[in-house]
Order: C-alpha cells, then structure tokens, then sequence
C-alpha cells in the first residue's frame, strides 16, 4: 500500500504536525482493520517533507549541510514514526495489538548510476526561487507556474536493498513501513553502496517492492477516486478498470499527466506485467473499499 | 553496543557528513567482525544531530517548527541509515553480507508523565544563546560555559514500545539498529501513545532495551577507555573492574559526572543488578577487545 502525500498534507494546509497525525488517521483507521484479515507493508511519499528540510538547511549558514540522501532518511525517520505510532493507538483502540508485530525500516533503493535521469534531472524538489536567485544556485533549476526550483534525477528504482529482511518479516506477520519517500537513493560501487543526489519516485520504488515481495494487491492511495479520462474537464470519464495496454494508449494521448497520475498508472502497470495479481489506484478515504473491488481503477493485464 | 556520539562526530570536527561517514567506520568495522560470532543490536546517540535540527528550524520561520520528539525521530532516519549501510558495506568486504539480515527501526520509548523530570528540564539541547536572547525564548534556558541552552525533561525510560519486535528480529539472526537518541520519547493516553517534548538518555534506554531483550553482554562505547577515579587529574586510576556497589559509592563522592561518564555507570549498574550478565563501558576505538575481556570497565554484580 502506497500513501500519497496527501495522507499526511492535504491542499491548502501549513503541514503543521497536527494536521499531519490527524489526516493520518483517515489511512491508519482502514489499515489497522484490514491488518486483521491482511498482511500489510505500508510505503509513502515524503515530498513537502524532504522540501521543508532542504528549505531549513539552506536558510541556516550555521549547520554544515546534508546531501539529500541523507534528507531523505531523516524523513523516514520522521513519518515512519508518524505511521507507525498512528498505527499502533489504531490497533490498540480495535484491541488486536497485543498479536501484531509493527515496524518501520530505513530503506535504500539500488539506482543505475548510468541512468539518464542523472544527465537529465527533472524533479522538481524544495523551495521556490525569484529568477535571480535561481541564476546563482549550484544545481540546475526548473521554471515552474510558481517560480523556479531545483530539479533533481529521478532515476528508476532497481531493487530494495532491505527485501529479504521486508519478506521475511511479512512471512512473520509484521506490519511493516518501508520504503518512505522512495526510499534512499544508492548506487552500487564495487562491493559497498554509496548514496547519491536524487530522489525515486516512491510509486515506481513501491511496484519494485511489491513484485520482489511477491503481494497479492499492490495498492495506490492517491488525492483522487483513480485514473479517468480527461481528467478535470467536462467529458471526464472514470476508468474502473484499464489493461496494460489501454494504460499506454492513454498515457501517450496524454490523459495522466507526469508527476501525478502518470507514474501511478506505470507503477500499476509494471506490477501487472511483471506477474502481480491485482494492482489497484484509489482514494486514501476508500483503500478497504478498494480492497473490497468496490471503488479505484483496476489495472489488469488484458 | 550503545554507541557515543563520538562514533559520528569528533571533538573539533564541523560534523560534516563525510566525517560521520569515516568516523563511522572504526565502530562498524569491529561490529561487522563480531556479527559472526555474536547477534547484535546496535543503539546510538543523536545530541548534535537534533541540535543541528533544532538550530535550522529556529532559523527558518518559512517551515512549520516540529515538536522534539519528530526531530528525534528523524535523527533516527538520519543515523539508522549511516549505521546500516556503512555495516552493509562492511559486511560485503568481509563477504558475509549474504548471510545477515539488516534492518534499522525506528523506535519509541514510553516515560511516565509524572516522572519529575517534567517539573525540573535539565538536559540542554540545541543552540547556544546569548542571555538577552535567552530571555526571550518561550522555553526554559540554563547557563552553560559557552553561553545559554534550552533544556528539556529527560525523563526515566519505562519500556521500549518495539521490545516484542527486536526480540524476534534477534532471534532470527537479524542485526538490528534501533533505539535512536533513547527513543522518541513517548507517555500512554488511555489506549493510545502521545509524543512529549523530552530527551531519553541513551545509555538508559539502551540498558532497559538490554534487559528487556535479555543479551549477554550489554557494552557502551563512548569517546574514553572506561570509568576513571580523579579522572583527567594527576591521580587519575583507570577502573578494569567495578562492583554495583563501588559505582554507586564513587558516583556519590563525584568521579563520573552528570551527561557524560555518570548515566554510562548508572546505566551499567542497573543491567546488572537487573539480572544481566555482562555490562561493560569502553572506547569506540577497543569494543572487540572489550568484548573478549581486553579492554574496557566491567561493572560486576559484586
């Protein structure tokens, strides 16, 4: 089960940790009942997250400052306890938590060091910049409706360093959150790993997890119901359920735009086609209904 | 092996992250060797890293402040992740990596509201101030040589939250790394877990961890060879060994002070009066030594 950020930051909030704890709970609350009849592993984004902190760092000279990787973990650490602690009050409240087991992992993912998302950063991360400002920064901007940002690579995600561990714990029935933000981005070098400046979009890193665990559902909880057709205008069509090949078809004409509803639909899309059984797109409010083949978008193979 | 913040950052170094990422590995290198004979857990501090969280968000009113106990928990990322994947790249030199399983948790460590440290802050944390400055602050302050700090409660760690969960990881043969800064600190409301704006000491959670667990050998590795009588002074006397009984006296007549040795005894003591086997405090640069009885401070039952 992937959680958008909207499970945490939703449009128009400060992000205040309250706010936080309690949009938390709309997910948590589903998840701790599914967890009976489920075993569950959890991942989530973390971009307003990783943006904060890089925004910390650059307005204060006094603290030597971190690569994003780094940034990166610290967010896991931060809603990874989030979740996790949410997650345990949940399942204390329905008297199942004396039988589950619950953790939330560091996870590093494994990235091509050739990919060309590193020639090509794309990724818009962090605060927004005047032009002037831009013009002086280190890295490469993007000019963006808001103002310019950063742009970082976003390179393919290849394999979850920490999947055995996550498999054998599912295996043992732990709930288990993982892969936060995309997880921390490494690539190999000779036989030690070694972090680099970039982040992984965490729907794609989620489809790797979910095919080398080998889940059942692959889960996207997203802001909106699924994938639709003319998503926004007056002849928007919801799509219920979409093959692989449909999904290309769409995707090419332009009807799930990149950095939203695009990489979702992929994500999904390069579950099914790797052998997944069910990946499903749908509203943080109706994950169980969704589980249920009530509500979202079913990708499915044909 | 709770390990001092001297693990990451030295005594006159910035803290830069190519340091941690060297200092690192005098610790892990030792560890790496260990884990194939003995299952470990591993905990460490986090003082100048939450410090450092701290000063960026009191300098950048543009990001919502988070409550302590979230800049613990993203120490925890930080941290988890530098321990993990440098003893991931350890274990893959001495080419044992395909054996372990290695995973860092996020952990929380339930206080009890009413422990007095609520009522008496004294742990200083974060920033250095000047005392006009200081008298502005909305928390309470404390002079230190170098100027004013913050202090927080730090109260009694109660129960490690995830104790269920690291015994089986163990138990399977997983290295764990956990307990973070002593945990993020968190009291029972009713049914559910609620975060508060304290400090754990590590050496005490590490020790109700080691007790909570039941291990052999519960060992500290801080930045000096053990506990000293007049220690620094002309009649320093290095301690080899130290009955519960001894280090209760000493502590009393003065020689381990508050913040640095003193909590490292204490916490020794009470593993072994608890019932634990093995309790030993010494250098980052000697914990295989100390394992093997070569170096180090025993504290012994009597």
């Amino acid at each position: 089960m992937a959680l958008g950020g909207n499970a945490l930051i939703r449009k128009g909030e400060a992000g205040t940790i309250e706010e936080q704890f309690r949009n938390l709970k709309v997910p948590v609350k589903q998840i701790a009942r599914l967890s009976d009849e489920y075993r569950v592993i959890i991942t989530h984004g973390n971009g307003p997250q990783v943006g904060n902190l890089l925004l910390q760092q650059e307005n204060c000279s006094l603290v030597p400052p971190l690569p994003l990787e780094i940034l990166v973990a610290q967010t896991q650490g931060e809603i990874g306890y989030m979740v996790e602690s949410t997650l345990d009050s949940e399942l204390m409240l329905l008297g199942t938590d004396t039988q589950k087991h619950l953790v939330s992992l560091i996870s590093y993912v494994v990235v091509n060091e050739n990919d060309p998302a590193f020639q090509n950063p794309s990724k818009p991360i962090g605060p927004v910049y005047t032009a002037e400002r831009a013009a002086t920064l280190p890295y490469p901007t993007v000019r963006t409706p808001k103002g310019y940002r950063r742009v970082v690579a976003s390179p393919q995600p290849i394999t979850i360093v920490e999947k055995r561990e996550i498999k054998r714990l599912i295996d043992m029935d732990f709930i288990v959150v993982c892969c936060g933000g995309g997880g921390i981005p490494v690539i190999r070098e000779g036989r030690t790993f070694c972090g680099v400046d970039a982040v992984i979009d965490k729907d794609l890193a989620s489809a790797v997890l979910a095919r080398e665990v080998g889940v059942d559902i692959f889960l996207i909880a997203t802001d909106v119901e699924g994938a639709a057709l003319y998503y926004g205008g007056p002849e928007e069509r919801f799509l219920r359920k979409l093959t692989v090949h449909e999904a290309a078809e769409y995707e090419k004409e332009g009807h799930f735009p990149a950095g939203s509803m695009g990489p979702k639909v992929e994500a999904a899309a390069r579950f099914v086609k790797a052998g997944g059984k069910r990946a499903v797109i749908t509203s943080i409010e109706t994950i169980e209904a969704a589980v249920a083949g009530k509500a979202g978008t079913e990708i499915i193979f044909d």
